[in-house]
């Protein structure tokens, strides 16, 4: 079983690129940033259990301010160990020896381990599935013991964390006296088959099944819904419900609206649905004990259906998820707004990296480059658009238009702070992201998703494979390959949709074949063609637009996988966030070369105009002008300053900024 | 003190018009339908104090299902009174007689008379103003007094309906014991003030004025909103909320997040939004003991704002208000889909007779045609839609366009049954909203504010004015006046805003002065044309669309006041609600005279296109496509069939319908 998260240190990036860029700056600056932040807010300190005065302010439920303290302090020391594997750092290695001993000292005797239901509620463990986040916790620490046994090779937080589960898997389950529960926010469910598959561990395994298959059981416990069922052991009353419920028995926030197997959309919270189906995929990719699981074909039907609704219907341009600010998840089908100004747009950082991590699963299942090229889309958009260069700011909404109420700006940190340290996890393992490979049946295979300056090496048979890729991407399509093994490899090389199919392949192989978006180079031209290259066309800028049934009627200039913007820092004379702002596909494009901070990028240049909305003033809808021209009058036609999304917010400015721009 | 309740009858429709139609059909059928409806509910014996199944139902909170049947009861009685004022009816008279005994019986020895807190919860009177309706359904019960007490001229309902405001006023107050409360929903306070109007009752003024001035005080009772107060006192948690409340404190929902003199924007439930600010402008307006209300400037401002924002950015070409399901009211600024499917849109029938009452006040405190215009453009739209032609089915939502979710389709009452005998209690006194009139410094005056065929008759110092107006509105422009008087009558004639101002009146009067949209004749020239006619210009189909900041890149026919529509009983080819559906606004638009149940409309006809989307089939946001053409490739153009929106669902057909089109 390969998971990014274990197979990401066969790769080293070996050259220049802007994901090396990335990991570097994680590495030696925003794991720091972070472990200060830890520092500061009590949360450095929590597994210690003594109080944290934050335990007073009961203000906030079902989520109090702490709820979430154990899975940062959890995502931290995961992606340190991710960081510390490519570059060691004497502090940051202090700081999870001594978090991973208070962790230790925190654990109850009978195995329970969490800060706030420890010292705050002791009384109400597990009375709140639905909403207070243990087990989305404990998930955390699974995913942060898992790499710390892997860095450290001991079994100093895997041990105490296989107590909890076991703990956990006696609490919940089919049996008479155990909870048929299933967790509020998914995200155990992935960690446990991670445990499962990196240790064995049977209880894993069968816990993950049983929350995967039970949820949503509208009968389950009592026959009742779990949810509700809960809900009146503890005297609520099915009015009393989170500020995320828009109305009551709003299950679907937490994808409990129906068994995942008759969920026909994708609905709720967008992060937990990520991590869900991330669990569904891995489950359905499972064999134990030599036999696949039995369901299979259904989640697979379950899995394809809900993607599709996703990617079809409910993603923004920039790959981001998530139109509704309330539920932090997604909206009716088609409904992606840019801005808050215009009914919201949400496309939280987590959620882009669970679209990466559930994408990165499905290619396991069926190799296509839909879900790659999605993958790569989320990673140098939506993903890469929520830090700034230095490493010590976040964006935890990724909005693809401001407005005077949320400008285009960023945090250090944030109250409820799962994004940045995901970053930190997601670009510790982001060597694991780009290829998959192992062991065919003739020799070897690796499957190229991602394209930039890496190297992979890994054994089959006793056999050494490596592979080196060398590239300017994302701003040349020309990737040079040097394979160096003795062993027979089958190389797939993904060509994004983007670009039509179209390639050079040097030196050319007749009869190429290409599956479901990847140029397949079989061992018979690998083993004669050590070097060679693949060159990707369609670099030329080009306009994109959201589905029509969106109303937005709007053009996007892309670039290979980058997706531009526009923002005041360039085009100093806005002062609506480009709301009016007019383009047309018409329109020629110019390419310049730029640096900042060291790094290349490619600017676009192009022209547009102003909407004027003049004759518009003090009339209601339905006045006459709409009539005559509904975009308004165009005024002078002027020249436009595009730059990559994922350079927003760092360069000063406004915080006016817009992806999306008016279509002449 | 004028009101359409009080001055209606003064107005007779003496020829064939569509007004008078409704009014007719409305008497005939609906107070019958209606009737039929309230016996078998349970509703018209309710006020018998005796137990009903329906009170066993305890599922919803915090609006038990018959809690608004008082006021139900009370609207057809209003309403009623109206219709029998124009047409007596003994079956009608005879129920009203028997109601309003079964009312009289209801009323407890304190004065207290609510259905559901004397039968069903007598303990929790006055616990929940926030949400559970009393003050409202104390309101409906004034104004069917003041109906009654005016066709019957007795006091059998009126006599205990005081009993009740003097208890009221006890209850509510700024004195030490007195609950610093305001209505959950707003509606006594334009009943309060109209009673005082009528009978002089100065607790009726006193609470109104009260109830308006302490409305969103921040910290009311005890240092804390009221709604927040009495929550605490009923032991519910601010998480316990009702599912209008999308989050902890909306009290928007209930305009009620800060003082009305405070509140930027209009928010929240519309149908509240527009019976609070009737109030308000009814309150300005009051003189008492010669003294004009002290607040009136600032008061005034607010309206002002609120009317602005409602109008440029909160309302549909139909007229029709509140774009979200949830709430039943206001979203953002120019959220304004037209359908489910496209994110919402309510326009609930009681919120445009809101519009049209709040219109009618604003009319008394500035005459202006951006009132009367508005108010025109709901009792032709917005409001007509609401009823088919039998006037026995009804819409409580009024959608600019259809989906599967939500058809084009009719009902003939409701859970919830405000709308239907809404439109009774509007058809009923429609004659008082189409002109204002009354004594003026040298002898009368009158201001048109809708053109029908209708008469006027009142006396001025003992003069009798009469004044006729004959036409085929709203299907064309001239308006053929006759004015019998002696005095000398000042006659204000309101040139619509899409009229573009241009008018022919015959006989010709040099310097005409038109101010704030009305034309002014002065008694000079009314006193020798006492024919004359008016024949106002632009009944040419035209185009118009809703602001751009709406992202509907729309087209809809209108027709002088007329919005049109398309459905599939005309064009029995569609199957998609029109969603794909493409007009041009440089199409010839040619007219047919059409008829229906003996009454005239003209349906228009223009050519169109289908937009094809096979393009887009399996694409997710941002693919190419609709870089192309986003509105994809048109198919072969096809005539389009439209009809008046206020004709739609009446003619069979599977209940596809859109107003706004695809503007090419």
């Amino acid at each position: 079983m390969s998971y990014p998260q274990t197979n990401f240190d066969k790769t080293t990036f070996h050259g220049p690129s802007i994901l090396k860029s990335r990991q570097a700056v994680v590495g030696l600056v925003t794991a720091k940033a972070q472990l200060k932040q830890l520092r500061e807010t009590g949360r450095y300190d929590c597994f210690k259990l003594q109080w944290h005065p934050i335990y007073d302010d009961q203000s906030q439920w079902p989520a109090s301010k702490s709820l979430f303290w154990d899975s940062d302090v959890g995502k931290w020391i995961e992606g340190v160990c991710y960081l510390l594997a490519t570059e060691y750092d004497a502090e940051l290695d202090a700081a999870v020896r001594e978090l991973v001993d208070m962790i230790r000292s925190a654990q109850q005797d009978d195995g329970y381990l969490n800060v706030y239901f420890t010292v705050v509620e002791p009384d109400k463990r597990w009375s709140n599935i639905r909403d207070q986040h243990e087990l989305y916790n404990a998930g955390h620490l699974i995913e942060a013991a898992l790499a710390h046994r892997r860095y450290y090779k001991n079994d100093l937080l895997i041990e105490p964390i296989e107590k909890y589960v076991r703990l956990i898997r006696s609490v919940f389950g089919p049996g008479e006296h155990q909870k048929h529960a299933y967790p509020g926010h998914p995200e155990i469910e992935l960690a446990l088959l991670r445990l499962y598959s990196a240790t064995g561990n049977q209880d894993a395994y069968d816990l993950a099944q049983y929350f995967i298959e039970e949820r949503g059981n509208p009968t389950g416990q009592d026959g009742m819904l779990y949810y509700d069922w809960e809900e009146k052991q503890r005297g609520d009353n099915k009015y009393k419900r989170p500020d995320a419920y828009p109305v009551t028995r709003s299950h679907w926030y937490n994808q409990a609206h129906a068994p995942i197997l008759k969920q026909e959309s994708v609905e709720g919270h967008s992060v937990r649905a990520m991590y869900l189906l991330t669990a569904v995929a891995d489950l359905v990719y499972h064999d134990v004990g030599g036999k696949s699981y039995a369901q299979s074909t259904q989640y697979l039907a379950a899995l394809d259906r809900l993607w599709n609704n996703m990617v079809d219907k409910k993603m923004y341009v920039t790959g981001g998820i998530g139109a509704m600010h309330q539920w932090e998840g997604f909206g009716i089908d088609y409904f992606l707004p840019q801005s808050t100004d215009e009914g919201g747009c949400y496309s939280e950082t987590c959620a882009s990296i669970g679209v990466m991590m559930l994408a990165e699963r499905l290619l396991h299942l069926d190799l296509h480059s839909r879900y790659s090229d999605i993958m790569e889309l989320q990673l140098y958009n939506a993903v890469m658009t929520a830090m700034n260069l230095e490493g010590t700011a976040f964006t935890y909404v990724n909005q693809l238009g401001s407005s005077e109420k949320d400008k285009s700006a960023r945090e250090t940190w944030f109250e409820c702070s799962c994004c940045p340290p995901n970053l930190m996890r997601l670009y510790g393992s982001l060597g694991g992201y780009l290829w998959d490979h192992g062991a065919s049946s003739e020799g070897a295979f690796i499957n190229v998703h991602l394209y930039t300056t890496a190297q992979v090496k890994f054994d089959v048979g006793g056999q050494k494979v490596q592979l080196a890729q060398k590239s300017n991407w994302p701003w040349e399509g020309k990737i040079e390959f040097e394979l160096d093994s003795n062993a027979k490899v089958d190389i797939r090389l993904r060509l994004p949709a983007w670009s039509e199919g179209a390639y050079i392949l040097e030196p050319p192989l007749s009869d190429a074949k290409v599956d479901n978006g990847y140029l397949l180079l079989p061992s018979s031209y690998t083993s004669h063609s050590k070097q060679f290259s693949l060159d990707i066309q369609g670099f030329e800028p080009r306009h994109i637009s959201p589905h029509p049934y969106t109303n937005q009627n709007t053009l996007t200039l892309a670039r290979g996988p980058i997706i531009y913007c526009v923002e005041d820092a360039d085009n100093e004379w806005e002062s609506d966030h480009f709301r009016n702002t007019v383009i047309s596909a018409d329109s020629p494009v110019a390419e310049f070369e730029r640096e900042i901070a060291g790094e290349r990028y490619i600017e676009l240049r192009s022209s547009g105009w102003t909407r004027d909305l003049d004759s518009w003033k003090g009339k209601q809808s339905g006045s006459e002008p709409g009539a005559k021209n509904s975009s308004g009058v165009l005024g002078d036609e002027k020249e436009l300053v595009f730059v990559p999304y994922y350079l927003r917010a760092n360069r000063g400015g406004k915080g006016h900024m817009r992806v999306g721009l008016l279509k002449q």
